[in-house]
């Protein structure tokens, strides 16, 4: 039984007017629903949609706004047809829970100047929290061979690049692979712990990501035939999980979100050079500067040591 | 007159499925035009329209795909009206010139490593032919006092600061203003030139741009009432053009295509921290890593270096 038609409308959770997206919080009877209305995108791989361009077919009612010399401006209605041609999609959670609604409400982003006393005092107790059995995951790919089918490639004691979740595995326009870290494995010929994020990197990893760079171009090329030109390849500050990986992305992949925005992402190039000129301790002694929601459990010690 | 229902289609020129819009080439009569159709965000401010959803008046249509637990999916249209709710705006440019396919067309990135010889050969002299005439309009702004109206703030020596064109200059969620050098104008306190880009500073310049800084964070601050942990504030490199300016965003504005990514977008906080580390020669040794079109002239100087 379909019940988007039930929905009861109560407030706005989130919208985004660059992607077309509004969700809305309401009930359907007396439990919580969430509707999510995204527009489509036209189909461009229909020719003979696009022959249609511009006539009453398409637009049913064009209204012009204003011209300036060669340039003019009109707004028009769309034909639509729910089988064929649908305007919209609609996700619809329900029944809804409070950590459904925590989760689709928009949240405000704060920029914060991460100095390296910052990071001792508050980052680094944080990060502690997170590691052990939070990246448990990571550590059956690593140690235990889980998702082995989906290795591209493994260099012991330097990296394995797998797929990322969010690549389709097929068209290369959208490539997204991860590299995550082989390095400083406990029970490994290097005596210390993993990398859990850039501000563990220091001169003596210079070597070793130059060379992790390299691998990683020349397993794309010889793979996926993608030229390193083609490849955005960055690390994210701060990262979803800690333990030292690298994004390796399309250029033509633009569609993701806050991920490739600077303030989260840091390209591999930069952080190489940068190691250049930091000396010996390296990114510890850098102010990193990022965006983080409200909602982090980070942004909650940063406020809270920052008022203190 | 109205020409787009004039319109005859061509061929498909671009297309982005994130901001789900579409570039058609085409001719009317014997000219060729441009049809550029995207649709339009949903109106979150009218609440009587929020709470129709999701009745018959807005989706007269819904067809139920899939669900999975107490996740349903669905396609539906979309009621729209010409005046009061329209699904799409149309830019038509018409007629035409062959600058205009050129620029609208889509055009492939690459990732361009510029290291500081490939500055000095290459990237140098094609800035120096983007000086003078070229940017006629940031001189009279400077120089001239032309929009002088609609200066926010100007501080003698140091920036003028403008509402850039992109913003309406209302919300504030979408605040963006743009801070223009006046370090370095001729005939001025200080000798030598104008600061073209990032690559033109140096260990000297730090002081005065932390000042700026907190100029930015106090203007904003008084006049929109934006706290400084909510502003994004960057300079691009490559720069659209060679003249030294900040640019200074809401972080609650991500509707800005690839003008934000990593690879374009370099924050103004780690320009001054990078600076502390760069020593004397400052930005003139980094190497710097940023997407490029194909179709920017630069590229073709690189592509033809590179080759050479």
């Amino acid at each position: 039984m379909n019940r988007v038609r039930d929905f009861q409308f109560t407030q706005l959770l989130n919208f985004n007017s660059q992607s077309k997206t509004v969700t809305l919080l309401g009930t359907i009877g007396d439990d919580n629903a969430i509707l999510t209305v995204e527009k489509l995108p036209f189909e461009v791989t229909d020719e003979a949609y696009l022959k249609q361009f511009a006539s009453p077919d398409i637009f049913p009612e064009v209204k012009q706004l204003e011209n300036n010399d060669v340039y003019h401006w009109n707004l028009a209605t769309l034909a639509q047809d729910v089988n064929k041609r649908p305007g919209v999609k609609i996700n619809l959670i329900y029944p809804a829970s409070e950590t459904h609604v925590q989760k689709y409400s928009q949240q405000q982003t704060r920029m914060v100047v991460e100095t390296p006393e910052l990071y001792q005092q508050v980052t680094w107790p944080y990060i502690e929290t997170q590691l052990g059995s939070r990246i448990q995951w990571v550590h059956n790919i690593l140690y235990h061979g889980k998702e082995a089918e989906d290795v591209v490639y493994r260099k012991e004691d330097s990296f394995v690049l797998l797929p990322d979740m969010k690549w389709d595995r097929k068209n290369v326009n959208s490539l997204y692979l991860v590299a995550i870290s082989l390095r400083n494995l406990e029970g490994q010929g290097e005596s210390g712990k993993p990398i859990t994020s850039i501000r563990d990197l220091n001169h003596s990893h210079i070597q070793w990501l130059k060379e992790l760079r390299e691998d990683i171009y020349k397993v794309v090329k010889d793979k996926y035939n993608v030229d390193r030109s083609f490849l955005r390849v960055f690390v994210h500050y701060q990262p979803s999980y800690y333990h030292l990986h690298v994004h390796v992305v399309h250029i033509n992949n633009e569609g993701l979100g806050s991920s490739q925005l600077v303030g989260k992402a840091i390209l591999l190039n930069d952080v190489i050079d940068d190691l250049g000129f930091l000396g010996e301790k390296g990114y510890s002694q850098k102010t990193l500067t990022y965006a983080l929601g409200e909602n982090h459990k980070l942004w909650t010690a940063i406020k809270a040591h920052t008022e203190a």
